[in-house]
């Protein structure tokens, strides 16, 4: 038997916090989506100006975070042409993106969920996903 | 060219504030799902006891209501067998939901948006969605 | 080797125009899809204040009458509760629709293509169906 | 709430003509497809000779056109290997086309609709759905 970590409401509304407040500061409009560590979705907003196509790309690569435990970014990396994980972006019916945008949430070096963000550019949606874990990270400090 | 009203971000909240905090009272954990008239995702949260299986469902419940322009309990009431639209809760690839739990989010006579709800018995997400709806004409009202 | 018999955009044009102006004389305004007699879309309209839902479900009527040479309400009667094709409306992925509203397009005794209506009534998508059939064949005989 | 601007189903027609003659004149028959500023289908027409193939994809392009507002052609860009979308394509179950003959319908700054082409060349398919925008243009001018 075992016993799992996993983010709550509490965590993913925390973190969507940070998000929004930082895609508002930088002025790009996105939808954001925190999973648990089982890739099952938790919290979404799609903020004003948040584009209808960015919904479920942003579910996905939170998806794709918590439940592969990696970056969007990386696999982004690993599945150019010729490179070891070609092709997979289709797999799990689209479902395995591989744009930046999508980070593991790791709490006591576990990845206890994921979040992803969709809309901006593709390093715009990396910086405001982080941005969000951050803001988590510094408010369960205090 | 045509103007439609719809709903923001700010008044999804307050939505799912409402339903939230009735769930909370009536100690029935739920997924809440807000769209936009289109049916569209505009907000979600999985209260902690949420299920899994209920995530699509309650998203496919506003969905349903906000596109159908149609409470997804009066769809349960035309689709029983021998009823008009036997069989219709297979349509679109079973998005559409004839479960009670989805309303149709009205301002000003027009569908604005969708309100699902899901985890809880039929008639529970029902009420459930309902308080939501109330809590944010309380609001605006104010 | 075989010849098929098959309406093109012109005939398509005047059954939608045909159901079309039904909706509007019965004030009805809906979804209308015609496809070919494999199924495949030929033209599609939603009407202001058609249901977004509608949309798919317009072309899946069309498609299953079409394909099953049969009207949507056939299989609705078929598909009852303890009769023959009980079931059979989710097969397909739910393409196939056993709701009225879809009507094969005959001509000389041959299945050349499929209308379907929705976003009424059952009865009345069916009406506005046969509505454009019957204009179809009347501009026809000219 | 908020106010939004959508095409309406004679903005989509007059833009499915002006697609349709210029692609009668320069003679690719094609898939014609018209979306509101969600998404959601408008109007469709495949001319004869069009691609049964082409059918989704159209409607796919439009959507992608509406919903991320941005032309295909700016995804087939930046999906390239090593740029910073790659992989984007097969995201959204495959639903989201980066391959030229999508634009957004813009209007007072705003996108109200897409239009999506398929069947010719990609550059054929957006020269048409150009075409359509540029008529619907002159004619709302009249």
């Amino acid at each position: 038997m075992q016993n799992i970590l996993r983010l709550d409401l509490e965590d993913a509304r925390l973190i969507v916090a940070g998000a929004e407040r930082h895609a508002q500061k930088i002025a790009v409009p996105v939808c954001i989506a925190i999973t648990d560590e089982s890739g099952q979705l938790v919290a979404f907003i799609r903020m004003q100006g948040g584009k209808v196509t960015s919904s479920t790309i942003a579910i996905d690569k939170a998806f794709t975070a918590a439940g592969a435990k990696k970056a969007t970014h990386d696999y982004g990396v690993a599945s150019q042409p010729g490179a070891p994980a070609y092709g997979i972006s289709s797999a799990i019916g689209g479902r395995l993106i591989v744009v930046a945008g999508g980070l593991p949430v790791v709490f006591e070096n576990e990845v206890v969920g994921g979040v992803g963000v969709s809309s901006g550019t593709p390093s715009q949606d990396q910086e405001i996903a982080q941005a969000g874990i951050d803001y988590w990270l510094s408010e369960r400090c205090q």
